[in-house]
C-alpha cells in the first residue's frame, strides 16, 4: 500500500506554501510560489499544478485531504474565499468545491490564525496547551483561541477579531468602523503610519532613503535599537498600548499559553519588557503569573501544518 | 420512592437564597436569609438551617447534591469560598467539605457569575445558547462564558473577569491594578463615584438628601430621566464606555446571545440607545448584527437555578 500524507496549505497576500504530511505528523516534502497579482482562476491553477508536483515527487501516495489556511474574509462553512482586500479579485472564490473536484478528497478551509495557532498547538510553541490563544501582529492583527485542539468559533461559524478590541477611546480611526482597536495602534501598518506623520521624524526619514512611504515598521524598530529618540518614543507607545491589548486576552480567556508571531514580532525584544513589567501588576484575581507568553516556533510555516493536522485530525 | 431533588443555592454580600428543584428542574420551593455580617460559622450554621427547613418543608425529599453560586474569590477547585472583600472574615472556608458532610451528598461551588450565567441558560433569556456571555453589571461588574453549556474557565479552574477588561488609558484606577478598566467606568460604584467627585453636582447632592455619600448610581440615573444636566452626562458617558465593552466582548466572543443583568442594568434604558448606535458601525469581518443582546430573565434567582442545573446536569 502507498504511504498515506495529508496536505497542508498556506494562502497569504503574497506567497502559497504547500506541505506533505506522513499520517504521524511529519512533514516530508513542501514547495511554495508567489500568487501575488494573479487572479483567482490562474492563482487556482498555480496551486493545482504545485500540488500535482509535490505528490509526484512522493510517488503518487495515498492522498488524505487538503487542509488550508487562508487569508481572510473567508466563508469556511460554504469554502468560499472572499477576500479582495489582499488577495485583488478574489471574491467567492470556490476554492474547496475546486480542489475537491480535482484531487477527490476532503478539503477544508479555515482562517489563516485558526490555522496557524492550529500549527503551533500541534508541533509548535502551544504544544497540547488546554487553552492557546495566538496573537499575530503583521501587517494587521491576527488572533485565534484555541481549546482543547479546537478553534473556538463565534455566531455561524464566524472568527472573532482580537485584534480589532478597543483599547483607547481617543486612538486612530481604524477600518474597522471604530477608534483606537488594538490593530490601529501596534500593527506594523500603525507604527510605520504613526513614524511618517510625527514630528521630529527627519532623521528616520534619512534612514528610510529620504521617501516617508519606505518608512516602515522594520526601520522604526532598527533605529529604537540605536537609541533614536522619536523611534524610541514610538516603539514605547506600541509596547504599552501591546501590554494592554495582552492584559485583556488574559483577563478574558486566562489562557495556559499566548504565542506571539508575525512581522512586527521579529522585534519582540522592544515590546517584551514593558509587556513583563505591565503583567508584574498584581491582580487579586486573575492568575496573570500562570499565563506562559511565548514566540511562535513555526514561523511561516505555522498555517500549513494547522492545514494538515485538521486533515489528520479528522480522518485518522 | 420519594420525589428526588437538587438544591440551588446563591451566596451574596447581603444575602443567601435557597431553591428546590424537582428532577425535571422546576422550582418547587424556596427561601432566603440575611447574612449581612454574619461570620463564617454563624453564615454556615443559618445555610444550613435553611436547608434543613426546606427539606423538611418538602417531607424529606431524596437529594441529589447542592450547587452553589458564591461571591468570589473562591477556590472552587477545593471548595473553599475566600472572599474577604464582600464577605467579611470568610477566608479559606470550606463550605463544600461542610455541607457534603452535613447533608452527604455531592456538593458543587461556582463563581456567582458563572452561576448566575447558567440559570439564564437553562431557563432564562439565553435558553440554549450555544455560546452564552453574561455580563452583571452591579456594584462591580461580572462576566461569565458558557459554551455548550458548560463554564469556560482559565488556567487553573480560574475564572476570567471580562469586568476588568481595560477600556481607557486615561481612565481611573481601580483595585484591580491598572487604570480604565470597564468596571473602574461603569459600576454602580464608578458611576455614585464620578457623581460624588464631578463638578456641578449641587443639584444631585441635593436629590441625596444633602449627603454626597447617599449619592447612589440609581439616583444619577433617575436625575437623568428627568434631564439633570450633569446627570445625563454621566450617564452618556457611562453609556459610552459600555458600548465599547460589548464592542470588545463582540470581537472576541461573537457570541450568540449577551445576557444583561445585575443593579446598574436596571437603568438599561439609559445604556441601551448609544449601545444600538455603537454596535450599528458596518464591521467588515465580524457579524455583529447576529449576537443578541437580552435583559436576564432570573434576576436574582439566576444563580440559585445555575446551582440546580450543575446538580441535576451531573447526577440525573
Amino acid at each position: 500500500m502507498s504511504q498515506q500524507i495529508a496536505i497542508g496549505m498556506d494562502i497569504g497576500g503574497t506567497h502559497v506554501r504547500v506541505g506533505a504530511f506522513d499520517s504521524g505528523g511529519k512533514l516530508i516534502a513542501q514547495s511554495d510560489a508567489s500568487i501575488a497579482s494573479l487572479k483567482p482562476d490562474s492563482g487556482l491553477s498555480l496551486i493545482e499544478r504545485l500540488l500535482h508536483e509535490l505528490l509526484e515527487s512522493l510517488n503518487s501516495p495515498a492522498l488524505l485531504g487538503i487542509g488550508i489556511g487562508c487569508t481572510g474574509p473567508l466563508d469556511t462553512v460554504r469554502g468560499l474565499i472572499n477576500n479582495p482586500y489582499t488577495l485583488k479579485g478574489w471574491s467567492n472564490v470556490p476554492i474547496v468545491e475546486r480542489l475537491n473536484k480535482t484531487f477527490n478528497v476532503p478539503v477544508r478551509l479555515e482562517n489563516d490564525a485558526d490555522a496557524a495557532a492550529l500549527g503551533e498547538y500541534w508541533q509548535g510553541a502551544g504544544r497540547d496547551a488546554k487553552r492557546l490563544y495566538a496573537v499575530t501582529v503583521g501587517t494587521g492583527v491576527g488572533t485565534s483561541l484555541i481549546v482543547d485542539g479546537k478553534i473556538y468559533r463565534g455566531v455561524d461559524g464566524s472568527h472573532p477579531e482580537g485584534g480589532h478590541q478597543l483599547i483607547d477611546p481617543n486612538g486612530p480611526e481604524c477600518y474597522c468602523g471604530h477608534r483606537g482597536c488594538w490593530e490601529s495602534l501596534i500593527s506594523g501598518l500603525a507604527i510605520s503610519s504613526h513614524a511618517q506623520s510625527t514630528k521630529n521624524n527627519k532623521h528616520l526619514i534619512v534612514l528610510a532613503g529620504g521617501d516617508p512611504n519606505r518608512l516602515d515598521s522594520r526601520l522604526v524598530a532598527e533605529a529604537a535599537r540605536t537609541g533614536d529618540p522619536t523611534a524610541v518614543q514610538i516603539m514605547q507607545k506600541a509596547a504599552r498600548d501591546f501590554s494592554l491589548g495582552i492584559v485583556n486576552i488574559i483577563s478574558f480567556f486566562v489562557p495556559d499559553v499566548i504565542v506571539l508571531s508575525g512581522g512586527v514580532m521579529k522585534s519582540a525584544d522592544l515590546f517584551l519588557p514593558t509587556l513583563k513589567q505591565t503583567l508584574k501588576t498584581p491582580n487579586p484575581m486573575v492568575p496573570f503569573d500562570r499565563v506562559k507568553i511565548l514566540p511562535a516556533q513555526l514561523g511561516y510555516y505555522a498555517g500549513m501544518y494547522g492545514g494538515a493536522y485538521i486533515i489528520l485530525n479528522e480522518v485518522t
